[in-house]
């Protein structure tokens, strides 16, 4: 398509529709968008294909205030992330119709016209209830990229039998996101009772020498069930971002 | 199915074809099989869906061939990651019907029926030659788990028109692998360019501060562009087992 | 017992019967014995319980053979770890009548009068078949201090129904040894099915970011399963000598 | 039991008291619970053998409050650990029968029906003053779990003679969990001491280079004393869960 | 010339204008001075080339204030980084003519002589607008050592087309500046653009496995594109002092 | 020149000299070239500016040979790195025209058409003789891209006063590179010295916990003397190409 | 002493003034007092040596003052060190007499009578302005040691001839302690210049990879002169009783 | 006395005996010892004080031999350390005089005039039979720079009694050197026993999570018994010269 718009303009210049200068400035000013490869223009349809995401983390209030401004006008929708609650509360006021999830620390706005959806559900699974927060920032990307979520929460592999009972909802899974700190154990557990595509999401939950979340970390890279995936430590966000890549994918 | 094997068993006891005792006894015996979990069928779909695979690595060329003598005659195939040139020259004796590959170390043996394919074209991009060894791991892995493959070699960001120049191959693939050392800057730049899944595989490639790939591991777990997941360092095998439950899943 | 000892000393004195300075001598000489501390004793027992045991690493063959025959000239038995094939094919030349465990590393003579039994059965539980040297010096150890030993092998949580299926062997044991390196899942999985004493030992198994171990190490350490306690890595040796502690506690 | 339990309901499924659609639902319903083995059984033990425990860090007043009440009421006790000071209060607002241990930030309800007792004494050791918030944690966790708790204080290796006099409590006990900061080197010399089951918490007291109680950790897991385990760092509830395992288990 | 400085005391004392006492005394009073070393003269030579520099961080805004009268009272400008807002605002209050840079958290005031200009231009470039207060650092010290300043904003790895397109930017500037965190990419890629000297600055922005910029320092160190140089985490004022030594030479 | 090229072929565009597809087929084929980046240029300039550098480490003598023949074959020189012994024996007999450096591992092939050279003087500064391979391989590498190269070794710290008596070298010296391992506190000191840039080479030189080469290279980043940059640990090689983009920036 | 005392003791019992259980009883009791160790001895005249010293850090004020009231009664003086401005006012309110050093955190009250004071000097050389905290706490504590202090303040290596110009200081000292951060060379270069007794202090102070002082700490690990030894990261505290133990052994 | 020396030069100069060209020549040609800094003829002292060390690690025999012979000629002995048997052999033979240490890796030539002894004894302790190589260093290098040398070997805390009694020589010495792998417990212990000088060598004995010593140097970093001071890993020449340097000292 970018090749047509190439054409269309060579062909403008051609008929003589068009200056060469001015053609040359079309192309100079927007030289990534004449660049015949797909990627950008996929670099292009991904940021159509989701609202453009704020990573509240770090940023003032009024500056999430303002870029989100910015972004809704788009009407293309507004996701913001790691928004704490003084941010949650301006973006409530700002925008009526979003959506706040305060445990997920997310506040989102649909667009005016919904994303595409993947085919199939996204299964986020919790080993303890403090991975919540992180299992929310999940899922509320996840939906706002256009996908159906599932949670199954608190299977951690203390009580094995927990993760078992919860078969159903693994099998039935397209993609399956694992929130789990302290010995990041679970991962490798689900990992080995599907074949779906299953990606780890150590977190920061455990003390002493948990460093952080580096412990769970090392145990989902080292997982026993080979072809389990890993994102940063509570990366939520990029889990859901990853899931839906693959969710869409299956879809073409 | 599951279910229906116990329903059966059931009917048996109430019908009385089958004695209490010996009911309690075949659930004590086979627990796992007799449970109603899709899963754990889901567990040995995967194990028929490839072949059992030999990590090479801390085993004698003896225990190899011995491990794998009892795979191969089971038909399904036969895949040894991590052999040496030792192993890899005893298991060509023993197997001539065995695809060697030197540079990714591994020995493959395709099964008498092959593996059913996944619908899209696996690209395994690599940074520099000296990634090439974990590249081919992943490659013939891949392959064995009924994937086409394609590559994309020496397109490390310091050149970065050569990753741009790939583009295509890039756009077409279903799932990308991208193995980088060093820097680890590749996957950040790829994942960038495609809305498909991008899988990274740091290596131990590089010296001083590379920490055996720690580096790498690092900044892809920090990849600034998002939705990038990540296996251990140097795991090409793992990679391909992730992108090809990536691949298969799009099949249905 | 010390403090009869000091007693018959004390009235040794008074009696006449041992002169001041041969008192003062003797509380001088040897002034450990003559603490009041049973735990002097203790310790002193301990060395009785079991034959003095002979890390085998960083010495020489010249050197383990020499300690071990004055060892086993005591008739107490003898009990060499981490023994290279040279150490160890010494040590049989040397000691006919010892066991031999490649696989474990040692080598193991059994004292003239047998030490005495812990009452209930020490299992040592194995991840993966590359896990087995570590349990095996365990296994040894654990033999060599009296204990009742049992096995159950290559149960790792990608396939958790493999160690389920061994949940009679998990209530039988007194004590349990769990040996697993990569992810180190497993002893949380098996701390959360039994409520005996659980002793991790993570093991250099792996490879890229398990760092020796570390991996497995962290996860031991920060196991959701309340209650499980952790040796260094690789140390089976160390875990056999804590369970034997705890079985022989049983005792009285 | 849990074998009689499903003798049971295969024998009203041949007499024909139940139907064999209601006998595969009640297995399917709860097929956790109605699995022959008896670490389930065992897992729900435990859950009756002590009270429920809520990790009180990370949460907020009210969940605690809320968690406690629905635990409290079944009427088997409640323990709280990590509780902070405003936590304390509200718990003992609502809970006027608990005991508050402010140092060891524990709140605990007996239960109606006091938990089995162990046999013997676990033996709390600190090094110094600043250990006593991990050693209070531990003591109180024993306690509710049904231990007799004995205490050693301040009796830190740079006075070996503190520890020295305290040899015979160190050999009355049964378990002791030995709680030290900065150089951790209190485990390795009690180790040598007694041939008890000893266990080893860290803690992070100390500061430099002591990198919040990797030092002490460190030291615990690379005891000259063998057969010493270790639990993570501050971690006086893990060490105290595993000591009760021990004592409970001596008791059988 | 410090040559002709000693011989013109040398000849003093033998002409017998200077006791040889007194000539001693200036030897030993100003032994720094008196050493036959340019490098001294030139260590004056730079604190006289550029205002001393006062670093804000961990220094009260009293301290701040009075060492900066001191400085400024010299007439020859004065530069405070990592100055909170409430040193910004006592230093504006005390120095108007001051200019105050927040985001880059610097107050600089000018020299009543303004230093020598470097001949050339530094281009300092950033990954993402996190990156900006250590960018601003950056570009206030090198203007205050006296040189021009570029910028070249948001232009990280993930979008590519954005450091391509500030291609004629990084071709016009003589030293380049790189402020990069996360997973460190943008150094390499910009170290493969251009044959100018290029410096890495590794910020810590990021988040989980970033370890406050250790990432970005690892990827930096470990750059594929030859000749990148690296100064420490968040350092911009390092950076600009190192590039000013480069734009500084290449006057001469 | 690029907008030139483009501008050209929008011109035969417009002429009808250019067919449309033809045009688009030259955008689309050569995309890098075409682009009108001066960057993409510059990064031939690099390649010609100085000869493709062969990293000898991890590849084999044939493989280096190999590519040595196709690199000399330009003529435009050679150089390879981290050459072993037999490496460079079989590149000495292939090219008998090379220059052979066995310290710092490297051969160098002079080009036909002597690389431009940069104006002033590299120094090389060595702590003690165990780093003089890395600083060979500087010497060797700036010598090769045009530079004229001085050293100045074995002026480590702990005697001061060798380093103080280099004091005409450091000041004559266009750009300094300190090639320090142990506790590398040399850069400190010579970049205190001196006002021109200062590059850090951290060795791997020392032992305990010197951590190969951390210990410097944390003392390199966090050198008291402002403006000194880093590369990686042993990279004399980067060291000389960033002290080469300096000098050579310094003529234009 | 201790042997005449056992002596004495064993005297009255042979002599029939002492029963043979009271002096059971005796040495039993006191069993510490009662060993014929010198080093018990020392243990207690190392407490009379120096006043019982209060570590602030982690304890409340209250805390603090009813421990300093304690040791003030006995007279032998008081030192607190890590106390914070609350502590301070409360320990200067409740001791009129103390000396508060608010930059050093500490507070001293001298003994009623004067500890014996070692023979020469200990010399505290400091790196940068911001190791002042930790060099007065050395200070302080030095003194309260009975040892004469004198001090050498930023002589950091940066500014080699700082330290040059303070040899006369250095040279007069009978033990050096040196305060340094950032990139800890300041040890090296000390420790070269004298032959005296050198003892490095690494500090926190630092940003980016200092790591909290770790840069520092391994530099001084990592020293290139021979001799020097190191305590803990800020631990001036330490390093004064170091340095008094060398200044005191050398008086006999 | 250099201040007698160049008021000498001056006198010279003033008396007209000297030519002021030739002074100047004497004060540049020979800068360093023309300072009046006294610090630089103590480093001379040092320099005559003991012989030249030769670290033989990472040194060829033939260079070893060559770095011998020129340090040899001058007289003063020669101490050569961390040289393998290879060297030791050479050095056998090149020096039949020289005292060979094969346990310590070093080899001895004592001087023609022997060096001044220091007025105590250093004792070297040692934790376990691994340590003793470090320890062996130690003491060939105390010797070599003339102090008397004592030894008490194999006193771990596992087995407290040990050290205990060896009381009496840890009394009778002026300087403690405690070389302890492992846990590092053993320097909290003796420096908890006397008031002397204690300098802690951790060693690289262990394994698992020892990290090649890290384990045993951070326990002596953390030290609970203050006043004991640290070298690096296995430094037992650092050890033995940080010792010599307090017991010389002493004799001033």
């Amino acid at each position: 398509m970018i090749r047509d718009r190439v054409l269309a303009l060579l062909r403008q210049v051609a008929d003589g529709h068009l200056d060469i200068n001015a053609a040359l400035d079309r192309l100079a000013r927007d030289p990534i968008e004449s660049l015949p490869f797909a990627t950008i223009d996929h670099h292009r349809a991904i940021r159509q294909g989701y609202p453009e995401v704020i990573l509240g983390q770090g940023k003032t209030t009024e500056q999430i205030i303002a870029i989100a401004q910015r972004i809704a006008a788009r009407g293309e929708g507004l996701l913001v992330t790691r928004a704490d609650s003084e941010a949650r509360r301006a973006l409530a006021a700002e925008f009526p119709a979003a959506e706040i999830n305060a445990l997920g620390r997310c506040v989102h706005l649909a667009p005016a016209e919904p994303a595409p959806f993947g085919k199939g559900t996204i299964l986020i699974v919790t080993a303890g209830t403090s991975d919540l927060p992180v299992a929310e920032e999940a899922a509320v990307t996840a939906g706002a990229l256009g996908n159906s979520v599932e949670r199954l929460t608190d299977v951690g592999v203390a009580g094995i039998h927990r993760v078992l009972a919860g078969a159903d909802a693994l099998t039935r899974a397209a993609v399956i996101i694992v929130v789990a700190g302290m010995d990041g154990a679970l991962p490798s557990v689900v990992g080995g009772l599907v074949s779906t595509p299953v990606i780890a999401v150590p977190t920061s939950v455990g003390y002493g020498a948990s460093f952080g979340g580096v412990a769970a970390l090392l145990a989902a890279l080292n997982s026993c069930a080979s072809g389990v995936t890993v994102v940063n430590i509570d990366n939520g966000f990029g889990a859901a971002v990853a899931a839906s890549r693959i969710n869409h994918a299956s879809i073409s």
